[in-house]
């Protein structure tokens, strides 16, 4: 039986912004709320206790991968992805769509679903809606997405219609498989392209097969930040207001602000994480590139504002010495404070919400990185 | 003023091991001792605290590696190596002199010193010994080792003897740079190649001018094991009894029972950590290869003997998908798990000293990896 629950539990009164917690048998998690994403079965570069030590409540697993290595079957019969990979809080996998068609070599689209070929081996395999179930239930996933297409950007408008009817029916025979009220929810992915009234369409069609939660797909694709955001403010209000609402693959810590304003409970990116191991820092005063000159001999933290563990005890200097030094430690550590800036981040927007100050937080959010632009700080 | 000192708790009756601590302004060491090496200021893939919470009482680093990148002055006006590693407990510095033969470009050796290139960016540069030690103390080393010539295996007697020499005269340097009972401990290297006479010639010299530890160098140079065990077996022996005996850059965890059974006390090698990232790692009943498709499936830990974390949380298959998939945390598991192993076994060797059961504990060691190299155990 199915614990998955969604409560409202406040809204803003000058946005769209909501205040919620998703409940799983895996436990809660208080919305709006970030997932890091752990492609391949570990968030790369943190073990789990330090996750949870962040604050993360909720972890991403990429279908596509751990369906080409090691396996579904071979995870489910070591007793399940949560047991294999030392996590045992709530984990949502998407459908491996938005990799087949990203990363698979050769791909063909028929009404039954996607060929490819393995970007590992080069093996050939045909997703289906049915299989991408499969998986993901294989994994023991607490939250299954459906298996969908993720239309490119730009795309004809004639594609970006067939694709995403098509999408619908995918979506509904995913509904078929996983029943409302078993132990793993389903999400519904609206699609639509950048057309407005094929979102409203995409959204008809999903409200009308019926899921736990609903996912904006599509975004952050190549679009204008512009773009994406009114896309999130036309489609996100056609959701109904009692389920869970999930942009996917965003964003900045910019795009999260924006997104929960404009009513999104949910995000997931790999950006912290990619990022840090390419020496790019999130901080409270925007962007840091650690191995350039000017962080040698810069004793200070990090970020002075920041009360991870990396802020605590490492200085500038240190991290860039590791970065240039291509060390093991630079990948950790970078991780550790991008994760952790993060979740203190959701955690600043849930704390604004209750206390009915999200668009003063949101201003400051803004006002502290373009003080640092000014160079009022560094 | 120096605090550095050394007891000699307890000598075993059938060997000539023994059981002793290392007293310093940062803490004590309990002997016999395995030292992480921490090359450029980090254990590579630990964190400080995770190196603590397994026992490593002490790391090492490197002169060489530190001086290059990021320059020791650099980490001087940082605050010292301790602060800029966030690692409060003891540090000892090699003298560089290893690195300069091994890995500097170009060397020209004179009684000055040795002129070399370095790896990292082609920049010339001197090494002598008043510079060693001039950098290990802005390092904020707490024992720090004297500059000497690593002689290579196999080398002509007239080589080995003249090199011999030389370094005797330049230990005799570094103890008038760095005097008896300063806050950091110097220690003097026994060279002298697999010449008996002149290792016997070597302590002579440096005894004569005195040191508050004694190491031997040269070793693990390519040599056969059981000509190492000779040199050890021979050369241990003549050293003071009432000062800590180090054998650098040693080695197996054979080669540390061995060493122990000889008379040493520490011991450094960067074997754990370096097979650790390649995949190979020290188990109680022998070295294991995660890569190998027979792990593919293994639920068990990987050594159902060892309590160390990685051990206590995941499977074999799961270190196996993580090394395959060249997941960062492969290398940090890996690493745990290794240095776990090291200090497990150096913890279990003091104890089997302080039980009067060294011999027994030989026996064990040996019996264990027999009974699984028979297919006795798995
Ligand atoms: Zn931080
Ligand atoms: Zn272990």
């Amino acid at each position: 039986m199915s614990a998955f629950k969604y409560a409202l539990l406040q809204q803003d009164t000058g946005s769209q912004a909501r205040r919620g917690r998703i409940t799983t048998s895996r436990g809660e998690i208080e919305t709006p709320a970030f997932m890091p994403v752990g492609t391949s079965a570990t968030v790369k570069g943190i073990l789990p206790e330090a996750l949870k030590e962040i604050g993360a409540q909720i972890v991403l697993a990429n279908t596509y991968h751990l369906y080409l290595r090691p396996g579904h079957k071979l995870i489910q019969q070591l007793g399940g992805l949560h047991k294999f990979m030392h996590w045992d809080r709530p984990i949502l996998t998407d459908s491996g769509g938005f990799q087949v068609f990203s990363l698979g070599d050769i791909r063909k689209i028929t009404e039954e679903g996607a060929a490819f070929q393995s970007h590992v081996d080069g093996s050939k395999h045909m997703l289906t809606p049915e299989l991408s179930i499969e998986i993901q239930l294989a994994l023991g996933s607490d939250i299954v997405m459906v298996f969908d297409e993720c239309i490119p950007h730009p795309a004809e408008r004639s594609y970006i219609s067939e694709s995403t009817n098509r999408s619908a029916r995918w979506a509904k025979r995913c509904r078929e498989v996983l029943s409302p009220g078993s132990s793993s929810a389903l999400f519904g992915i609206v699609q639509g392209g950048m057309e407005l009234d094929l979102r409203k369409q995409s959204v008809e069609q999903l409200r009308e097969i019926g899921f736990e939660g609903y996912a904006l797909g599509g975004l952050s694709v190549g679009e204008e930040t512009s773009l994406m955001y009114d896309m999130m403010e036309y489609s996100l209000p056609l959701l109904p207001i009692d389920h869970p609402r999930y942009v996917m693959g965003v964003g900045t810590p910019e795009n999260l602000i924006e997104g929960v304003a404009r009513g999104c409970d949910m995000f997931d990116c790999v950006m912290p994480t990619r990022n840090a191991r390419n020496g790019l820092l999130f901080t409270t005063f925007g962007k840091v590139s650690i191995k350039q000159a000017r962080y040698r001999d810069d004793e200070r933290p990090l970020d002075p504002d920041c009360q991870c563990y990396v802020c605590q005890h490492f200085s500038r200097a240190y991290l860039r010495h590791l970065y240039v030094s291509k060390e093991v430690l630079a990948s950790v550590l970078n991780t550790h404070h991008n994760l952790y800036y993060y979740q203190q981040l959701m955690a600043g927007i849930r704390q604004s919400l209750e206390d009915g100050t999200f668009s003063k937080f949101r201003k400051d959010f803004y006002h502290k990185r373009e003080k640092h632009s000014l160079n009022l700080i560094d």
